[in-house]
Parts: structure tokens; sequence; C-alpha cells
């Protein structure tokens, strides 16, 4: 039996991306427009999904971008809101990067998250969550968001995690769109 | 920006673990006889908390184990379940593992599965999801499900996967007590 190790890897792109970028990302707009941005760059460079997200701290640093990398790093658990989880809790050192509640940390999310991601959002340390396209917005190119109940922002506020949706909305549709033009592959999650 | 990578690797004690297990699981007690006793070894061993997970193929090979590595990769996502999906996505080199329907594996899991990795098994290609302790038993030392549906086993089925409870649940269990009496961390998702 081969137990290989996998390396969750943002694409090479990334790294110069961000160096263009500001240091702060103070409004939520701002850092909305930052994940869109890697949502568009991904399907422009072809590394991945049409979707970007992003963990940021209650001043606006970003801590950790992460872009959907599913088809090109041939597994289905990196969604972009996954990585982004991941990598911020590798550069805080915590598997809660709230520290027990202790620090505000918003997950900017270009699309709002499928089962899988909103279930991930509790066990992350996350206190809030920022929205830019609808669920429907990715239905409407084909994407399904998976097993998902209907009171998911509702299941989160209670946890204390805060949701806010909307935010750029019609730029984060558009970029779905443009990856649906171009033939982006649109996989899903089963669905006999 | 530090943009690390992660990489999501067993304990160094499954490989020498599974060079003393049979080549094959036929039953679906073999295979959660398999994933229980990597619970327990994991508690055993001080790698994780007390859940064990595998990907097996129709036949009974074993595809990929997982264990579940959170406090000791400091990373929230990497549950037992999320473990194996992802090492065995690796293996088969395809990020649907049923190959669009065509092949069926089993996901066994030593205790039913949280929020997330509910979500996360329509995306994997897992045709049929084996389960030993049920939530009630994790959440009977202080584990918590997150926030998943009740009808959770209602929505794989209605996307084609099939769900077995209760596979071996009391030595399953077992190793839930085992932990909790060691005083093993008991880390929870975000429940104000």
């Amino acid at each position: 039996m081969n137990t290989p190790s996998i390396a969750i890897q943002l694409p090479e792109w990334v790294n110069s991306f961000l160096s263009e970028s500001p240091a702060l990302f103070p409004s939520i707009e701002d850092r909305m427009a930052l994940v869109v941005e890697l949502a568009k760059r991904n399907v422009e460079e072809k590394t991945g999904g049409p979707f970007g997200a992003a963990i940021f701290d209650a001043e606006g640093r970003l801590i950790a971008p992460g872009v959907n990398i599913v088809p090109t790093a041939n597994c289905s658990i990196l969604h972009a809101e996954m990585v982004a989880i991941a990598l911020a809790q590798k550069n805080l050192k915590r598997f809660d990067i709230s520290n027990k509640g202790r620090l505000d940390y918003d997950l900017a999310a270009s699309t709002e998250p499928c089962a899988m991601c909103f279930g991930a959002i509790p066990w992350s340390g996350v206190t809030r969550l920022l929205c830019g396209a609808r669920d429907e917005d990715a239905r409407a190119i084909g994407f399904d968001e998976g097993p998902k109940m209907k009171e998911w922002k509702q299941a989160l506020e209670e946890r204390g995690i805060s949701v806010i949706r909307d935010i750029l909305r019609s730029e984060a549709t558009a970029v779905l769109q443009i990856y649906a033009d171009n033939g982006g592959v649109i996989y899903n999650s089963r669905n006999n």
C-alpha cells in the first residue's frame, strides 16, 4: 500500500499577484475585490475552478489566500475556502484561528460556500463570513453546492459566526460567467 | 505575505501498522475493524483525535487510510475522512474516485461524519458510507458534529450514496471512551 503525502500548494502566479496587492484591505468591499480577482486569475491561468477565498484579520491584513485547485491537484477537498483556511492555520500556527474566541477573522468567499466548506467554517475559528455570488449564481452555470441545509446562514450565526452576503455580487457572478463562456470544466458533487 | 504549502501526511506508525494488515477486507465488518483499529492506534500514539477512516474498492482492497491529525498538523480540515479521501484521490489519480459513477468505493468511518465530512462525501466519488459509532456517541464524550442536517443519511442516499450505520458500534464507541478517559483534547467547532 502506497501512503503518499499531498501538498496543499497555491498556483505559482499567486505570489507575484499578491506582491502587487495593497498591504491592508480595510473595507469588506476591499476584501471581496481581492477574492473576486483571485477567482478571475484562477480562470485565466487555468489553475482551477472559478472560486477565490481569503482569510483576513480584523484590521484587514491578509492572512492567507485560497483558490480552487480541485482539477489541477486532483483533490476534491481543495475548494478555495478550504485552501485559505488550511494556509491561515499554518501561518498562525493554530487550528482554531480565533484562539478560543479571543480574535476575529473574516473568511471572504467569491461564491457562497458549498456544503463541505459550510461545515468546515465552524471548526476553523473564522468569526465572520463574507460572500460575493450566491448559491443560485453558481447553479446558474451548472455548479452544484452539495447537500447544504436551507438555513445555513442562521446555523452559522447561531454559532457566533456572522454572515454578510451580496458583497460585489455582480462582479463575483461575472467571473462565474467568464468560466462558463470559456468552456471551463463544470464538475459536480454526486447527484443521481 | 508568506504562502506556505501544507503536507497532508499520515503519522509514521501507519505504514508499519498497515504492513501487518491483510491484503483484502471482504466484509463490511472487516473494513470497520481496520478503521476502528486506526482510531485506537491514533489515540495510543497521540497523533490526533480518536477517529479513523479508509477508502476501499468494491473487492475490499484498501485504497487509502486516514486518521484525524487536526491537533498534530494544526489544521482543522484534516479529519480522518478528509485525509482518506484526499489520499485515495492521489493514489487513483482522479478527484472523482468513482470515475463518473463507473466504479464503487466505500468510505468507512469509525464515527459518523461531522458536517464538513458529510459535505465532502458527495464531491469525492465515494458510493457507500460505512459508519461505526453514532453522532451521539461522539457527543457523549464532548465532541460536536457541527451544523449537520438531521436528514444527512437521506441526503446522501438521494445522491446515490448508500449508508450503513452501527457496524461494530460498541467497539468504535469504546475507542472514544479510551480517548476521553485518558484526558484527550476535546476540541470543538465554534458554538457560542
